[in-house]
């Protein structure tokens, strides 16, 4: 089935499943790379994480990439999940905000491998710009972002500034043509109804292991 | 109702409401800074980006916040998530491995503000170790990880190291006594069953972004 295809039956796939889709595409990296040519549902919701159950609904939005009784095939199911995700594509992203979250996405090398480019660094601060980065960027002044997002034909912006700074990036971005904004700072941040936001606070995982652990705490002291 | 009490009665939710929980202290702590005594469950939801039924029965769960036809008291509310979430204590972290996303963590001012202290910073790199961060922590070898932990008292390890580097940097805070790891790296690591891992992938995101992106452009060439 071509992807299209895929994409036209499936019109409302949900929220969550697409955030699944690609903590499935993890494991099956590491297990294509390691030659296994097969998955079992039970396998790969064990190295996610997520009941077996869960798995067979979400691939099952889109079409049939398993076999019966035997699992899905590894390299099929990968290939399927970029395609439906889009990582099969190259995609032009510029980020807001040099400081050292901003360094550590640019300098990540799974995002290049998934194909996710840097393509302009820009910030603020007069001090940073000029800067020549690990990555082979220069960091932009601010005031240049509407030609360089024109000219590189920017697809997603990446907001790493203070929480205070956030809405103005993202009025930038916009302003600039961008679309799609990632937005890395705790700001509430508000963009045009057509546009499309996803908030990515670092934190909050934290404040699940705090949950857990007093809850463990909690089992230990009733024993 | 205690907090004790409001946990006691709860012995099972879903894992996906305590994530959310942390989510709704977000614009809850803005809405009290801002001197918003009560919120509806219909702001709380487009605030958060999810539906209000959700916030309703979410918070279902911790007994009841609410008042009848007004919403809930935003200080109340947000007191009562942070002690179900265990933020209105103290928690001691240490971290491994000291790049930028490492330096990111260390020197967050919202870690802080919400109660998470790193108390200690580690990281392979003899090159490294001995550097004073802008935090005031100085960068320690790994070989002391045991005696720094112990004497410190470190609730959480957070591992920012290469994705190599993860598994064993792992071991080496089971090794010393930690009992909640939270994984920064795309590494699929591996702990003892007694211990709490949360995975933080900080691509998983831009995936989310590109599926959007590709929807928006196939809506608008079938216009």
């Amino acid at each position: 089935m071509a992807v299209s295809e895929i994409m036209s039956e499936s019109p409302k796939v949900p929220k969550p499943t697409i955030e699944r889709l690609a903590i499935y595409s993890r494991p099956l990296e590491d297990l294509l790379e390691a030659g296994s040519p097969v998955v079992s549902s039970e396998r790969l919701a064990i190295l996610c994480g997520v009941n077996p159950a869960q798995v067979r609904k979400d691939l099952a939005y889109f079409g049939e990439f398993g076999i019966r009784g035997l699992g899905y095939e590894v390299k099929e199911l990968l290939k399927a999940i970029r395609a439906i995700l889009a990582t099969d594509r190259r995609w032009s992203l510029c980020i807001l905000g040099m400081g050292n979250l901003g360094r550590a996405l640019v300098e990540n090398e799974n995002f290049k491998r998934r194909g996710y480019i840097f393509v302009a660094a820009f910030d603020a601060d007069n001090r940073k710009v000029g800067e020549r980065l690990a990555c082979g960027l220069t960091i932009e002044p601010v005031a240049g972002i509407k030609d360089i997002v024109s000219k590189l034909h920017v697809d997603i912006g990446v907001i790493t500034t203070s929480q205070k700074g956030a809405q103005r990036a993202a009025d930038l971005l916009i302003d600039a043509g961008v679309r799609s904004v990632l937005n890395f700072t705790p700001a509430q941040v508000r963009i045009s109804s057509s546009c499309f936001l996803e908030n990515e606070d670092i934190g909050l995982k934290l404040e699940n292991l705090a949950y857990h652990l007093t809850r463990i705490r909690g089992a230990r002291a009733t024993k």
